[in-house]
């Protein structure tokens, strides 16, 4: 499996890089961005944190914008962004944003014109940790991060493959996708009308059957002005007293949507995720 | 004066904000974004930091891509970002991206069509630090840094100024532009083709003649493609040793001209400044 590198930049101490390649999953090119910290080597390769990006978003908005970077240089945690849909010409496509390119959620599409392209769970859980630890100085040690969409894909990923990873975080999640409008939409095209299989990608329908005790931390803005409409974290706290699951989700007054927000938390999270990747 | 609030978002406990408001000197609208630490109060006025973008920036590349704001937040200072030219339909441009709209280069042009409202000089000088400290909790002490184009700025600004700021710092400063092409072009358009009027905005010619002992730190990657070309530290060094100015010039190896570079290294950049607000 060759991948093609497109852009370096060293950045404190380490490499900020990114690559094309044929994916097999998603049916086309794909992009992602990785970060190796300084002390990533063949000798001492390093955990990875995985980062899934929200709405509109590409393997970039993170990678420049969160501040993450000196953190993870600390720590010696590489982290991959990957891009949050298929992309491309012939790569089906909707007006809006919340839908189609830019709008994956992370989930394999089973309806056309999707399922073609759309089968951004298996690149996510399977062919793309498989491209990383082939090419790059790292460990199959990994945990699972994101924003908003992306704060869906991770808890949904994380729970389902509690096994693949030491810890899962998120911003601002879209935490009962089919409770909202943003969810509805997406799943709708994606899946179809039988809400009964959109309860493999909801977050909050599935930590009401996790048995898992993988540790989750969210941070939410109460100044999100999606909170009430399309976050909906209190299904998740909700849905985490069932089996007591470890569950922390912490309301941040004054705090809205943006990569400001991110910015202030993320050092955080890296030493939650630090702490089980050791 | 009045000026019009047209974004906040929280950020590392402080505000990030955007405003805009009628700029005499530029005769027209003017737009800048400040970061408030969490410490800003009008018992507690805090000192500001002025940082001058690059070619094709606007007050938001810093601001969302430097990952400043943690540091600054804790070492209690504010940062004000302009935009780096006058904007507008009615403000005279070019089609290339080192000149006009995006490419105020920091200086008074005198030649026409620029004349009208090319007047970044004054702008930052003094409308701009009149109008932060008659509208935000801070002191008039402060210290100014930059980027590129806008570290050209910041070097002409504060050597010209030196009573006026603490400190200068600078990243890959465009340090004699009138010996590379970027600077001899815009000099050329801005102010005319005598030559001599040049040196007033020139960092290495004003160095040369600098009687001040204003600290000044200058950060420059080895593998920045404009570094030969375009930015050439070697003059900045060679004029430095004229009085024995207190200038440190770092080469960082490996390191190229982007915003991952800064981000290395801004928190460097801000305890430096810091040290010399106090």
């Amino acid at each position: 499996m060759t991948i093609d590198n497109i852009s370096q930049a060293k950045v404190c101490g380490g490499w900020h890089k990114q690559y094309t390649h044929q994916s097999q999953s998603l049916n086309g090119v794909a992009r992602f961005a990785i970060f190796l910290p300084p002390n990533a080597s063949k000798a001492t390769p390093v955990p990875v944190l995985y980062w899934l990006s929200g709405l509109t978003c590409t393997d970039e908005n993170f990678m420049q914008k969160a501040g993450a970077l000196r953190k993870a240089a600390e720590l010696g945690i590489a982290i991959v962004a990957p891009d949050t849909s298929p992309r491309g010409e012939g790569v089906a496509d909707d007006d809006n944003y919340d839908l189609g390119q830019g709008a994956g959620f992370y989930l394999n599409a089973t309806q056309k014109p999707w399922a073609q392209h759309y089968q951004m769970y298996d690149y996510i859980t399977a062919e793309l940790p498989k491209i990383i630890e082939e090419h790059f100085p790292v460990t199959s040690v990994k945990s699972i991060s994101g924003h908003s969409m992306g704060g869906h894909g991770a808890i949904t990923i994380g729970l389902k493959n509690s096994s693949n990873y030491r810890s899962i975080s998120a911003f601002s999640p879209i935490s009962n996708p089919m409770g909202c409008p943003w969810g509805q939409k997406a799943f709708s095209a994606y899946l179809g009308s039988d809400v009964e299989s959109w309860k493999q990608y909801d977050s909050s329908e599935l930590l009401k059957q996790a048995k898992s005790e993988l540790p989750i931390l969210v941070d939410q803005g109460d100044a999100d002005g999606f909170l009430t409409e399309q976050l909906k974290p209190e299904a998740l706290i909700e849905a985490a007293k069932v089996h007591a699951s470890p569950v922390e989700v912490r309301m941040q007054p004054g705090y809205d949507h943006s990569y400001y927000f991110i910015s202030s938390f993320i050092d955080e999270h890296l030493a939650f995720h630090a702490k089980h990747l050791a």
